[in-house]
């Protein structure tokens, strides 16, 4: 049976992409290299580069003022690189907390300069989001929040209800899954390696009037400095961009992000319904007004059942189930590669399971 | 003709890792899957991880004192991450400036912390290598060198002669083209694009005692924190280090670092010879003292046939030799992964070139 795949990222890409990469392997448009060995300030890459900014504009409708970037270090360097760009004397970064995304996002920006976190869904261990009641003050540098937290499988539903002058998002694991509206935004950021590529580039979209010449900042770590070279400053992530321009290339054939938006609910629903259907022998870590689109976190009432749930699964040829530490249970990512098949199959599994072992 | 090149970064990669890599493209160990589509908190990427890590410690003998760290964004993060990490308060850290890479080294530091070029080669316009003529202070973070400068095309020719407690070094462009001792060096980074691997990962390698917690250092810019996690601390560029660990293997199967050096001495001579023996028709911008094994730059006595040479020289299916704009003229780069045959064929099209356009 093929094996298929339901890991927290990196993930699988698109079936078409990779072979679509295979077939240029040796020699990319008849230069007898691969795309990774070619300059990035010739002509064959800045093609790619220009396509894929294009091509992000395109899928998301981003508009003219803002700016695309492609940097390195992965959500993870953007938790410095926001307030050390956005936080500027006298004013104060807002956090919602959501998870332990938002949570390092906050620590970091702590560091860094004046920070602090507004709303939080701590008290329920993140299994709900929060009410977002926040009101915008003059004295924000801006308002982050986490669109999907992977951890706990909760997403907020509708990216177009939250409204700051400088709203910020990190959109690592479901950026390109839906249609929002960009202008809403000040930044987002989002680490390429759940729908976007391979682990190792990380799309920037800022708005214009952010990126400000900022001497003191190391050069690496300014916006600015980036959106002036184009994402050219250092040399970029050659093959990481390539193949993010082919997965967007895939999504564009798809039907775009709307269609993206279709599958991944009906995928989602697939084992959401599995597991509301089992009468308790499965049960959902997110309450259901927060459940996630991307990552659907669920545990077995009889928690000495987890291994065995996990082995037969695999024999199942079914990989990647095992939930976080710090929840427990079972994470199934169902990120805009993985196929409503391999969902239909996880469902089927859970029944046969159930039927097995429960009462 | 096959097409031959000789870029200055990102560059050819050994076509026997090309190879390998391909035919592991769509199952990677009977996984079903590429290497890059695997959780970086599995065992099958771990292991990759770990040997990417052991072949480094084997090639360079790097000795227990020191550890081996992936990170991300290139040489041009580490020019921001050393002076954070090593300015202590009341230091001063020390560049040498061989070239447009270490100044740009020093201008991120001295936007971090107390910094000073000490020595410098820019009056002869990087032709020759100053004089290390420095004398280590109780007050100095560190020393720092540029060991290959690659658009001048200098080289120091031996990395054992310097002497500083806490010597720094960015290698980026001759890390594996020879052995040196790595103990004598308190870090050493280089990015991967040149003689490591493709694009998208950067090589640190740090002696032990500079691992420092600090509370106030973005998480992401800490070596303390990749350290401690192994460079798991976020998402690693899975592939890249993917890439690295083959490219390393092939340098084990070849003969290691001292068959490199030997195979770059003798790729370097052969371009040499042919500008030396060309009457003062080609003539090396280094002084013959400085010259660098990794790039040869030279120039025309006659810049009219400048354009002539480069149209003729891809005519004859020879790309990549167009000399850095602050220079001008011409530049070979012979990393590693340049085979002999190339350099041979580079000569005879620069003879032949001589012979029709000479007097």
């Amino acid at each position: 049976m093929e094996r298929i795949y339901f890991q927290a990222g990196p993930t699988t890409l698109p079936k078409e992409v990779m072979i679509r990469a295979k077939s240029e392997w040796e020699d990319f448009q008849g230069t007898g290299l691969n795309i990774m060995e070619h300059s990035h300030r010739g002509e064959t890459y800045e093609n790619i580069h220009e396509q894929a900014k294009e091509k992000m504009r395109d899928l998301l409708n981003i508009p003219e003022t803002h700016d695309v970037l492609f940097l390195q270090g992965g959500a993870s360097l953007q938790f410095a690189m926001v307030p050390m760009n956005l936080i500027i004397s006298g004013k104060t970064a807002k956090y919602v907390l959501t998870g332990s995304w938002s949570e390092k996002a906050f620590k970091e920006a702590s560091k860094i300069g004046s920070s602090e976190a507004v709303i939080s869904g701590k008290e329920t261990k993140y299994r709900t989001l929060p009410k977002m009641n926040y009101e915008s003050s003059d004295q924000d540098a801006y308002l982050h929040i986490t669109s999907n937290n992977t951890i706990y499988g909760t997403q907020w539903p509708d990216l177009n209800e939250f409204s700051h002058p400088n709203l910020v998002a990190d959109m690592s694991s479901d950026i390109m899954s839906k249609p929002f509206n960009v202008s809403k935004y000040a930044l987002i950021y989002a680490g390429a390696q759940k729908n976007l590529g391979p682990a190792g580039v990380t799309a920037v979209i800022i708005r214009k009037d952010l990126l400000i010449e900022n001497e003191d900042l190391p050069s690496i770590l300014s916006y600015q400095v980036h959106a002036k070279n184009n994402s050219l400053y250092n040399t970029p992530p050659v093959y990481s961009i390539y193949l993010l321009n082919l997965v967007l290339q895939w999504i564009e054939e798809q039907g775009g992000v709307k269609e993206m938006q279709l599958r991944n609910e009906k995928k989602a629903q697939t084992i959401y319904h599995a597991i509301d259907n089992s009468g308790g022998f499965y049960n959902g870590y997110a309450t259901p007004d927060s459940r996630s689109h991307m990552n659907v976190t669920f545990t077995l009432s009889d928690q000495e059942l987890e291994n065995q749930f996990i082995k037969e699964a695999e024999e199942s040829s079914i990989f990647g189930l095992k939930g976080h530490r710090s929840v427990g249970g079972f994470r199934a990512s169902i990120y805009n590669a993985v196929p409503q098949e391999s969902c239909d199959r996880l469902a089927q599994f859970m029944q046969q399971f159930q039927e097995k072992y429960g009462n």
